[in-house]
């Protein structure tokens, strides 16, 4: 651990202790303990136990998160910019995928017990492909990776991508983009 | 420069030759001197400098680009999963912008002799807001930094993206997203 | 992934495909989701996914471990030479701890679904705290993180660390260390 | 980008703002639009766009800047500790060099549109080669990566470097470094 | 070097000042100059020079120490959590090894003048192997390398390592980890 | 260590051995044991112990060197490009300095036992203050640091860097350019 040495610093910016004030608690989390609400749009949650929830993390280059899935639920694509995921699935079976640089999809179906990996910042996704509910878990090797979903950062950013530049990348009309990002109400 | 003693040698996967072999060459490229061919569906052109065409820049971390757009030809949005990128505008005159994993979009106007900056991982795009061809030159703190078109990755990869997962992604049905992947011709 | 262009080559020493070739096996593992057998004298046994296993974590900085732990059995102190571990527990309750450069003890009962941190390098043990079969997954910020048993490494080593050596270490004579040597018969 | 959540905090030393309160301007330079002046004694002039200028840059790795050049100036020799260069000609051409460890020279013409690299801390220069202006685009994969001339490190530190040392050095007597050092007024 | 611009500030949680304020005493330390002493259970003594006594190493990823051996003294088995380590012997000779995460032990005799090298993370020992006062100067690739005593930390840790989790690991009963335990007295 | 498996392959260029045949004999040197020969022009000698003859060095981030000084002899200004030094006194006492990217000189004495840092890439020297030889051992946070003689690559680089481009960095004729090139003959 690097040291930290006045209560009222930050290291990285982020918060730090005087070491006499560090207990065993800065190093554990029970965020990943119990499902997320996957009553949304996409039946999936996130939830990340990272160096913002987790303090003890800062200089260590790890994190996890935990992710639920409702039935046929979807996590979708995203990118993690800043780290590799490596996903074990606690419960179900997951249909998942990464798209490399190439344009190559790699994908197949992970069982309860198995693990995948998705490399550094490549487009992926995981589907529970079945009638109960899944849960995963994924490691980073990165405090704080950042999750960018696809279709968020298309279409729904604030303020938004312009729509004449995401019709022209999907080659559809400007009445396609806007009806997506109808779909997606403002922040 | 790190030494690779022997012709018959790779170093990160890449040739290398005996240092006698070694010329200034090596170092050199002509590749982004003339305008890429940007009659194409975006309006755009990407020409690539990177370890892969120029083999000087193994184990360096540093690579360039040259984009060339049509008048209102635009760099669909895209990531670059192991790099930051430093874009200076040539000729012309970009809109320019990255999302961030917030989704707040930073986006401004960027005229000839000026730059701007992507961060590593994130999503973002250019678009030739002018009626005249446009150019830049883009930099990399990687000799393959990589890219990722988003339209690319998520309509048009090699097997494809279930549909299902886009449909659920995109807040969309299936027939809209089997609208956007025709427009996208098998490889 | 960085590339790896013929199929005789290899990168950081393990081998390499043609792209071609590469399937998403290369970055699948169903090596996790069996217990190992704790039928041993510490009454644990760790499964590793690392890149020894796993061909595809080759240069992407992260691996996998299961952990199953007997009742009252014990991941014995060790350390990870080249990485942090985020540890989650899949099933039972542990006692984990890790000791600081300081020689402070972090330690706490870490229960099923709640996660840990054992810092890059720290002296750390795990220990089923009850009398049913527990199990938890490890993660590393490393595709190989190597696992040095401290037990093993100071009295179990090949040729061994001499006696007086230890002796001195540990302020006893060298009976005391010789008679912790004869548990653990040469290899 | 890191995250630095309180407006009075710095983040490796740079300060930085609440992310409400970030602009795109923080990503954005025109510094680098207009040609440097070269009425000097070298006949060339750098015009930096790095961290310390463009503050949006901390954390990201890279910085670029501009080079001027009057006709037949020179950029003289010189390194940056912390970086390779890639440097792109906009105008003009370039003789350009850098000096191998084992002291082999790999110098070449570089012209308008073409691109040439520059090692890790090595030494290099550049000179227009022609009597026209000339001017460069030079980008790093450091966000402050140094720039050290090795005249004016030779002979024009503050305190100076003492005269026995370089006339060790360069195996002449101490009336030439004096000499040299004479053409370098104090700071 | 990186720069800290108001001397209130902290640079990785160290104090920096203005650089008009820095001298070259910041990057010189007398400290290695004298043996340290000796008299001590274990007749070694490790005197050290990294950024906590040192400011000027901040960043620059260097440390030095100084290891003096009475006759027949141990530098008992240790890790550096965070980096690889050189030694050069200045006095004497010494029996020096590592233990390889395959349980292998290097080791063989270093006399003045020659060096060895310990891998990051792993455990190792010296012995000065003769009857006059040794010495050896340690260098180490952070500013910060930490050590971690293994006698220190398995059985002096405070709080302590629980017996049982000692006895499991030494396969013996906990009367002889008591035993060991009461050589430590508690800090 | 990272591993190696085939003897006849190689890792970041270097040869490496099948772990049975690995020794502690790779991760040793007695090549710094005595002086290097110092009757020559500068007065001083370098010996290297780094990966080019220590392969046990690779991948491990370290190496060392050994500076013999004859009376008043002088190691001439230089850079390491890819490290950070820290330079122990063994005999003598010795005038260092380092000029910072800001061209100030930080420098002082060093005796015997004291130690000093030269931050990565910054030019630097070292010269014995007296009549006696004087000798060194210098540290590296790099397994093959480079080191580039600003006198040789600037006067003595091969081919030569122009004269012309010297004359105006140095703000001097061509003929004092000339002269001080003849000093060192070519290799």
């Amino acid at each position: 651990m690097r040291k930290c040495m006045l209560a009222a610093l930050r290291l990285n910016g982020f918060p730090c202790k005087r070491p006499e004030n560090v207990t065993a608690d800065e190093f554990f989390s029970a965020a990943l303990a119990f499902p997320g609400n996957t009553c949304n749009s996409v039946g999936s949650a996130v939830t990340a136990a990272n160096v913002e929830k987790l303090p003890g993390l800062n200089t260590l280059g790890v994190s996890m998160s935990r992710v639920d899935y409702a039935p046929w639920g979807v996590n979708p694509p995203h990118t993690h910019p800043r780290a590799t995921e490596i996903i074990y699935v606690l419960e179900g079976s997951l249909d998942v995928g990464f798209v490399t640089t190439a344009g190559k999809l790699f994908a197949r179906a992970v069982c309860k017990g198995e693990l995948f990996v998705f490399p550094r910042g490549l487009v992926h996704y995981q589907k529970n492909n079945g009638g109960a509910p899944a849960a995963a878990i994924s490691a980073f090797n990165s405090q704080l990776p950042g999750t960018q979903s696809l279709a968020l950062a298309l279409f729904a950013a604030s303020p938004p991508v312009p729509t004449d530049v995401l019709a022209r990348a999907l080659q559809v009309d400007g009445g396609v983009v806007e009806a997506i990002k109808s779909k997606f109400p403002p922040k």
